[in-house]
């Protein structure tokens, strides 16, 4: 090769069992810890502090085979940068400012039936930005700015309703203390924007790691707004995680439809890149909320869904 | 790349003229003496006698590009293992044990116009399980058993029929000999489970190799039985493959519907990664049989069918 | 890897702007200087002056991280070929002889809003050979022939209409003189054939290179001849690149509906891998003449068309 590629991956695969509403489905599942991945980088130093960079990356359907449900090969990112002292000019598809906080002050990073992400909602709006966006121009702030760190993402919408994605995000490291806001507007196939701010706070004291997430939707008169509260705790080997989340609805009629979820999960290392994993997720539903751990089954207004599941995770 | 990614592949591309029911296609074809593929794959040892392994195997259509017409992007293979003294936990898509005898004691490895496979059927029970199964949970003997090798696989069919597969294969090997069975039960869209068992045995001389194939599958009445009689014969560089089949159908009026197949070749090693080769099959059907050695044209019941081709592949 | 492969690619992304016919589009979009590729190869030393070799090479739509719109995943090649020192037989998809002019012979290499390929037409016949082709036989005269260069290659349709090709090339360079001819034939749906010939000169005086580039297409009563001039001077890092193109239409009442194209980009290198780019083109459209610089918006018969974009080119 000419230049010199990096090729990285990891594979997640697990047994999962999902019961909502009463109905109970056990199936062979993937990505219970962290997404599975196959993927492909590289980078070139310019000279006068300029570099480039390409990165493509595949998520494999382990249990499978299959491509993701998503059907873009490249579905965590496709993306060419330009590295400069003043920060990295990013152009392509990737995550978008708004997903950070929901997996970084996430004790499941955002993975697996013990999410938060199983209560977040684009609140009916179409909106397809809780993720991903496509054609992104991304602005990162360089590394080491005495803790702060943050972007800018910018994407049009290229004609599809739901794809159009304003947003950044911001935050400070420092010691034991990590916190970041951010805010992301995204046009939808109606006259009103869907919106999405959150905000996440972690302190590490060694013996535990506890995080706060807040979040927020709104399209028109709906709202949701959420907290989280989670905690993991390093074991010899292993790490214990626990989170409870409580997702509160309001307007047009929705005030009712809130849901919680609590969420406990082990991990235990066999080394830094292999580990088995145990997850256990409770999820009620009020009112006509249909929130769920995971599928299949369905959800179902109103009723409670809880899932359980052990896997295997290797990175390499 | 931080794990010691192993990468490798097969292009197998051949000129290939079919004839059946009196209706001839000569098209480029693909994959007529081993299947095309591109692999990642990777192990880490975890200390204490334990493993980890990660496996990605695509199956690029060597002739035209495209992707394998399943539309699994890793249509081969997917799966995570975790290797230990007493053997292998692997989970994901993968070959099952009952295809592994069609393809080892048959000359042709159940590939190209003069495969064993090509007699093969699930008789019409929407078993989807002849050659490999989606979310399978299997586990293998280790190595170096005094000659036992052996494995078992169960995957649950995750609402889609003729996906719900448990089997097992056991064999032993000692100087020339080599013997194996095994036994496959898949559940179908009606109460009835689709049933293949089969055994394979091969002794080879030096001067020759010889392999039977004895292949059953009933689904409820409807039942199959075949052998196969397979030789080797290597010759300086080069290598004749020879086999004879007999199929005999039988239950709810099938029994008129059998089927013969011989089939001669011959491989020319360029090295040992490549190699050209050609194949001559000639299959018969009798009552409404409608086997063939490889499409287009399409089967016509009770007719021959005959074919040949001539190709080169490369292995990396 | 057991082999030696190759890995290499390329990603190319850009902001693009079209009008045509009075409608606008601005996007992000890929492919503006370069096509965007993942590619793996490999070439084994047989001995004897023989050689092995496997070609599978990806086409990546760089800022959505799909698949090429064609469905193939190894859209821009599939080969095996075995070279001797007589040529080298190819055996798969690949690019096919008439189109390596279009390229060769256009300063913008037949790629982004200024492509001299934005006039190229099939004449509405069905043939899908303008680029590449699938399931083809290829033969290419060995390197170090004096100068000479060329190619044939056949491949069968089957049975899909407009894909039967059959076509040769033969060139000669000489110190800063370079010329090729090139002749194709491809089946279609109708008893009549759609020919392609084309013809390109260039002559590189160090402080410039110019280029001459005659194209012509055929399908019964209905033709197209063009003519285009291009130009590319080397400035420090940079290069400038202009075109200008005539396409005359001919036949069945298609007389008047020419077309011509003019073209100016620029190339900043930031090193041999890496280049910023941009290009602007103005396409004219006479009588009902549709072409275009680009998608979206769509062609309108008659109108002008008129492109910029901006983008950066990584290549590893």
């Amino acid at each position: 090769q000419q230049a010199n590629i990096t090729m990285w991956g990891l594979l997640d695969v697990s047994l999962k069992s999902v019961s909502t509403g009463g109905v109970s489905a056990t199936q062979m599942a993937t990505d219970g810890m962290q997404n599975s991945r196959l993927g492909f980088r590289v980078e070139e130093d310019l000279g006068s502090g300029l570099r480039a960079g390409a990165w493509l990356e595949m998520a494999p359907v382990a249990d499978t085979g299959a491509m993701y449900p998503s059907g873009k090969l490249w579905h965590r990112r496709s993306t060419v940068s330009l590295y400069t002292g003043a920060g990295e000019l990013r152009l392509g598809r990737d995550l978008n400012p708004t997903f950070y906080n929901l997996a970084v002050f996430d004790p499941f990073s955002a993975v697996g039936v013990g999410a938060s992400f199983n209560l977040v909602t684009n609140l009916g709006s179409g909106a397809a930005t809780l993720l991903r966006t496509d054609n992104a121009v991304s602005y990162n702030l360089p590394a080491n700015q005495g803790g702060w760190y943050g972007q800018v993402q910018v994407a049009p919408g290229e004609g599809v309703a739901g794809n159009r994605y304003g947003g950044a995000r911001i935050g400070y490291q420092s010691g034991p203390w990590n916190a970041a806001v951010a805010y992301a507007h995204t046009g939808t196939a109606t006259s009103t924007p869907f919106k999405l701010m959150n905000a996440g706070l972690s302190y590490d004291a060694g013996v535990a790691k506890v995080m706060l997430l807040l979040n927020g939707a709104q399209y028109g008169a709906l709202k949701q707004t959420s907290w989280q509260l989670g905690v993991t705790v390093p074991v010899g080997l292993g790490l214990i995680k626990a989170s409870y989340q409580h997702a509160n609805a309001s307007g047009a009629g929705t005030d009712a439809n809130d849901a919680n979820q609590a969420a406990l999960g082990y991990v235990y290392n066999l080394s830094k890149r292999t580990a088995l994993y145990g997850t256990y997720s409770h999820l009620s539903n009020s009112g006509k909320a249909s929130f769920k751990v995971g599928t299949p089954p369905g959800a179902v207004a109103g009723a409670n869904s809880r899932g359980v599941e052990i896997g295997i995770m290797h990175a390499f």
